[in-house]
């Protein structure tokens, strides 16, 4: 599909979710609600909602190593349920390219929660089904990237404290977190932090939508490095 | 892993599976039931439940292009329910190769239905992590084959009728299916069938645990080619 035959505002949206489809009926019809027709998105949905599960299980399988199987179900549950998939595609502005019915766009179908999680779970089935499971598991991965980045195992610790413990440790001082840039429009800001370590030549960089998550993404690169020393 | 360093058991049972396992701990792992101590198969049948689910979605996507939503969901729920699960744990003998704590051992776990359903599970989600994705899910697939071929939607044909009914359709013979094999152990018999059709030089080939079955696949191999002619 060559941008030129695309309208500006699908154009847009696929820059927003990091994926540009090859065929963009996949994408248009994972954008119409059942209210629209009998050709409708539902189908995408249930092939989408099997497929975050199942990557969002396989990344908090190796994120968290010690996790319990209860403990994994929690924190997964966290991130597939619907008040956490409307939020991503509230992020992603999906309303306002959502193809509705007369009665859900007059009732404001467009900002219904439940209607934006269900979009949500259609778009990534047919990111799916566009680029197959390599390359579409990593860009759903990244939509969750800041909610993986602030999941906790019950009594686990964040990486900015995993990090000053290993510095204490180690009897070597705290390290600082510079803020390098911010970049983007204002509702989709994305901060780059360097930790700097005393003792480390090169600074370790994160980015992240707020200052808070670039920060714990700096630590957590750090301490990958330095724990495998 | 060379297999001279493996038990029979595990060889016998890596066959049954259809595949092998280059780190034979991961199959050890998901071979180990709670109840025998804490490294256990709870998280591998954690990641392993939502892998199937989504390879089974997936296909059904694929197999079933007219179903709907509900109907992919109710036709998903009867392959990867418990008790069916548990089917594929006795046909592939998961329970011989299981490890158990005592009170287990003694109380029958190896034939409890629940501990085989999970097993097969974590079973599953260990060949994703010992092959990764592009190899594991047609492993898995093949495990649900017959199953699948059995599965009709609400209403839907199977497709020896849709052959019988494309054929009579055009005023051809009904097709003639001729057992050309039956192979393998009583209990795992595998039987390849030609479904013969009138004009078509070729005869189409179809394998099954049954000969019902494998009749149903030869029929299905040959719509396929029919249909896009």
């Amino acid at each position: 599909m060559s941008p030129s035959s695309q309208s500006p505002q699908l154009l847009s949206l696929q820059n927003r979710l990091g994926y540009s489809f090859q065929d963009l009926q996949i994408l248009k019809l994972a954008l119409t609600h059942r209210s629209a027709g009998r050709s409708n998105n539902e189908r995408l949905e249930f092939l989408g909602d099997s497929f975050v599960n199942h990557v969002i299980a396989q990344r908090l399988y190796v994120q968290f190593p010690k996790a319990s199987e209860g403990q994994l179900t929690r924190l997964r549950s966290k991130l597939v349920r619907g008040t956490f998939l409307a939020t991503l595609g509230e992020k992603y502005a999906l309303g306002e390219c959502l193809t509705l019915g007369v009665g859900e766009r007059k009732s404001g179908g467009r900002h219904r929660s439940s209607i934006l999680a269900d979009t949500v779970e259609a778009v990534a089935g047919a990111i799916l089904l566009d680029a197959g499971y390599e390359i579409a598991a990593p860009v759903i991965l990244n939509w969750f990237t800041d909610a993986l980045l602030e999941l906790q195992v019950d009594g686990d610790k964040d990486s900015k404290t995993l990090l000053q413990e290993w510095l204490q440790a180690r009897n070597l001082p705290l390290p600082n977190y510079d803020l390098v840039s911010v970049e983007g429009p204002d509702h989709a800001q994305e901060f780059e932090v360097a930790c700097l370590i005393n003792g480390q030549k090169n600074a370790f960089s994160g980015r992240g939508s707020s200052r808070r998550n670039a920060e714990q993404q700096a630590a957590f690169v750090a301490m990958g490095e330095l724990g495998n020393d």
